[in-house]
């Protein structure tokens, strides 16, 4: 099978290889999560993602949304606008800033989302499953560091 | 900050919380290395993306490059033919098969991508550096064992 790191070659640099094989993987289980999610439940992936941050914090302002998805404004905005249309989601001002605005589930939005939830966790575990519990424990430790890493590049950058 | 992982709760699964976590991870650094390309040389992941594989492969074939970018055959298709109408690569049809095409750099393309190897790659070597050589050995295997496991996962799911 060909991949993201089928270019590599011997002498290439280990932080080269650590970043491409971590977006191999991270591109393998999302294709995968899409492609079930479309023909199980005839969904998308920024939807589940979505009911997925309201299901568990209940009242989120459009930005926090935004940070918590890691995608744009722009994005949350288009999306909670068509889920506001299908009853999944409403909106209303925040009470300490009239200008922004709360989202929450409908309770349409809870149902679909809770049909949804063990089934795509099912899928997570299934996919996961070939790591020990150990291995796993090892593996969220060092994407802790390597987390910290980025976060701090990330500050590093804004600043230049 | 508010990322993938500040909505899961102490109960969850480790395996969601290593795909949330993973997820984070290729997001920090995509976003980071998307934003340094526009800013330094005002292009894009896929460009760049397209050009390190024809680097390393020399005369690839459409559906070669679709499998390593990971990326549908339409998307390759696209791309392809805009670097062709600015001269970075060029095609020819393969010599076994008159129906398909291999790619390939020109010199301006190659030029290029010369150009923006070595500065990509220290933007790699700084997120990451956080990571002790050793720490990235063992974060390397572990995502091998997470590939195989993900690679597994696809062929049965592919097989239902």
């Amino acid at each position: 099978m060909s991949d993201l790191e089928s270019a590599l070659q011997d002498g290439d640099q280990p932080e080269l290889r650590t970043w491409l094989r971590l977006l191999t993987c991270s591109t393998l289980i999302e294709q995968q999560v899409r492609s079930h999610l479309r023909r199980r439940f005839n969904t998308t992936l920024p939807r589940f993602d979505m009911l997925a941050q309201l299901d568990r914090g209940q009242n989120l302002t459009m930005s926090e949304l935004s940070n918590r998805l890691m995608v744009s404004n722009g994005n949350v905005t288009g999306l909670i606008e068509r889920l506001v249309k299908e009853g999944l989601v409403s909106r209303s001002p925040a009470p300490d800033d009239r200008r922004s605005q709360m989202v929450r589930l409908t309770s349409k939005g809870q149902r679909a989302f809770d049909a949804m939830l063990p089934v795509h966790n099912g899928w997570i575990e299934d996919m996961i499953g070939g790591l020990s519990g150990a291995e796993m424990k090892q593996l969220l430790a060092l994407l802790a560091k390597l987390k910290n890493s980025l976060i701090d590049a990330k500050q590093t950058g804004d600043l230049t």
